[in-house]
């Protein structure tokens, strides 16, 4: 028997009531029950991104709203800085390439967060940029960025700030309306429990006025049309309903947890994981470590596809490995959306077995051990020691 | 109780095992056995559209594989002939519009077929159109093109032909190489019986040859990158591959049926419904139907709204009005994807029932006598009566 159990940074596990409402007999999109449901996703989506701006509902993976960001906010021959800290980042700058976006990248070293003062330098040094695209979390290299300190000073300028929340919204704290984030791009198979096929953007006021000033070049990913739709709690082509419909059901269930549990669970797990990685020696790929996933450098004498093959083969698991540059350096453990502290603990007890009958020298149970400790916390901890 | 029974066209009903393909749990998009999913649904795809050529996935609705298709064969500036005969026609000169492709507009009264002598004069007079937009059944109108006759006609220029065949594929004949078209837009959510939010598109020699002449303004629909990553079976972005585990088991429904018994079913269902429908003295409002839904006009002295509420709410049935400049003025019922032949008939019981307490002048029971005697043959209706 083979147990399947997905802890890559994306697609995450789907609760089953959540998947339970695909396997709904399809209604049809523009059904006052379809209506219904969009209402309640909208209100859900609001109170999870911790905005009271206009969230879409795009069918599309997330790089779909990161374009839809792009494209409809600077005009072709317009100036956007790219926050460049990693394979997601780049996708940024790509896109402003496809669309003839002048993108000035600031390049920080993969594994970095981003400095707020070298953004500001930048800003400064480019007055007339009319964007800011950064990331939330950069899921090629498990790296949170400070968004909230990012947000600050792109605020004080007329730039606005777009924001890759693919990975991150859901995993992290993060309230758009209050640390200045104009655009949020949000997938719908992370933190937010579900299937891939849906992506989300929350645009701000500040945003609308950038995009009403000019005709993007853009149909499917038309933000203007969307808008309108919106209003009406409607999409402007046939949307992937089901999703949206299994979308209510994961929402509930993140306000019923309510958001800052949910961060605080993401939290956990992850100071937990990192605990339990460094205990077996290992060292962290990120200096600054997302909290939906962790990155850790393949050790010396073994290769990431050894490790990532026997997690796989022994106990069902698959974590990913590096992306561009780091492929073969590092493995990417996701612990994001349907998981809880205990996945993490056993994922931990898998890679000891799977290092250990791989010949690295390890104890089995230190991770395992370290882990724990970060989560019954160091008061408990003591009293049992 | 009520019973739900969706009779629009698009999205159409979803079979029970193809439902539950939604509900397993999701798997990582570059597994092995993702990849194995792929694989299976390229060569299935190929069969069902009829093409030796490359068919992508794209995560989006239908309209999203028509604006790949427009905006990576069409540089900006370039020359399109748009067949414009409904609603959905227009959709392809919108796009047009939206990248600065010149769209040239033939236009043809809604509800009547594209003439496609009109077809070959506009090439002539337009020798430098590089795409010729055209509609396999137009959902707006209910009507069927002669899309073989417009391909022979393209296929003498150096044109390419790219035609809409979201509502059009698997309810009707279509045979993408030996018919001419270039590029096959083609939704999931019709008669390839499964929920929104996937699109495919094939793609011929021909229109590669346009796609790799120029840079397109296309990211997230970039059909070079989407291309390179098929050829791995892979897709350039997250996909919903939730919706692809379903696609499998619907495309292996269909190759079991075999196409051309799928083409003949939704024949007969369109013929008996046709019938039903006129035998009620109900006035069919395209000149030529198409095969996977059927537009009537709405008649004096009732409203659209009337009827559909009434179809709803005594038998949970749900059919759609008119668009644009039809609003008011049709109903359209649509019979394409998991109908069969009785779901036509009780169909047709129900409308009849439905227009009796409405006070329309109706004898109970002639449509359905006037569709069964389409379905038993002219042989065993002689016998019976």
């Amino acid at each position: 028997m083979q147990k399947p159990r997905l802890m890559t940074p994306g697609p995450a596990p789907v609760p089953e009531d959540v998947l339970l409402e695909l396997a709904r007999p399809v209604i049809h999109h523009r059904s006052a029950e379809a209506k219904q449901v969009i209402v309640e996703c909208a209100a859900g989506l609001k109170d999870v991104f911790r905005t009271a701006n206009d969230v879409l509902i795009l069918t599309a993976s997330g790089t779909g709203a990161m374009e839809a960001a792009a494209v409809n906010t600077v005009p072709r021959g317009g100036k956007a800085i790219v926050l460049n800290a990693g394979w997601f980042a780049l996708r940024w700058a790509k896109i402003c390439q496809t669309y003839g976006i002048n993108a000035v990248t600031v390049d920080f070293e993969w594994g970095r967060p981003v400095d707020p003062q070298r953004v500001e330098n930048a800003l400064k040094e480019h007055p007339d940029a009319v964007a800011v695209f950064g990331t939330l979390s950069e899921t090629s290299t498990g790296t949170g960025h400070p968004v909230e300190a990012i947000g600050k000073v792109v605020a004080r300028t007329d730039a606005v700030f777009a924001v890759d929340g693919i990975s991150g919204v859901g995993a992290m704290e993060c309230r758009t309306d209050a640390w200045g984030i104009d655009l949020l791009a949000v997938g719908s198979q992370k933190a937010l429990m579900l299937p891939p096929g849906l992506a989300f953007l929350a645009v701000s006021e500040k945003a609308w006025k950038k995009i009403d000033a000019f005709d993007a070049p853009a149909f499917y990913f038309n933000l203007k049309s969307a808008r309108k739709k919106m209003a009406d709690f409607d999409t402007p082509y046939t949307p992937a309903h089901t999703l949206i419909l299994a979308l209510r059901q994961s929402l509930r269930r993140l306000q019923a947890e309510g958001m800052e549990n949910v961060w605080e669970r993401h939290r956990k797990m992850s100071e937990a994981c990192q605990a339990g990685i460094q205990a077996l020696g290992l060292e962290l790929f990120s200096s600054r470590p997302a909290e939906g996933l962790t990155a850790f450098r393949v050790p010396e004498g073994l290769k990431d596809t050894q490790i990532r093959g026997k997690l796989s083969e022994r106990f069902g698991i698959t974590a990913v490995g590096g992306q561009d540059k780091l492929k073969g350096q590092i493995v990417r453990v996701g612990h994001m959306g349907y998981m809880d502290e205990l996945d993490v603990v056993s994922g931990l007890a898998a890679l000891e077995m799977v290092l250990a009958e791989l010949g690295y020298d390890v104890e089995p149970g230190r991770a395992v051990t370290a882990a724990q400790q970060v989560l019954i916390g160091p008061r408990s901890a003591a009293a049992v020691g």
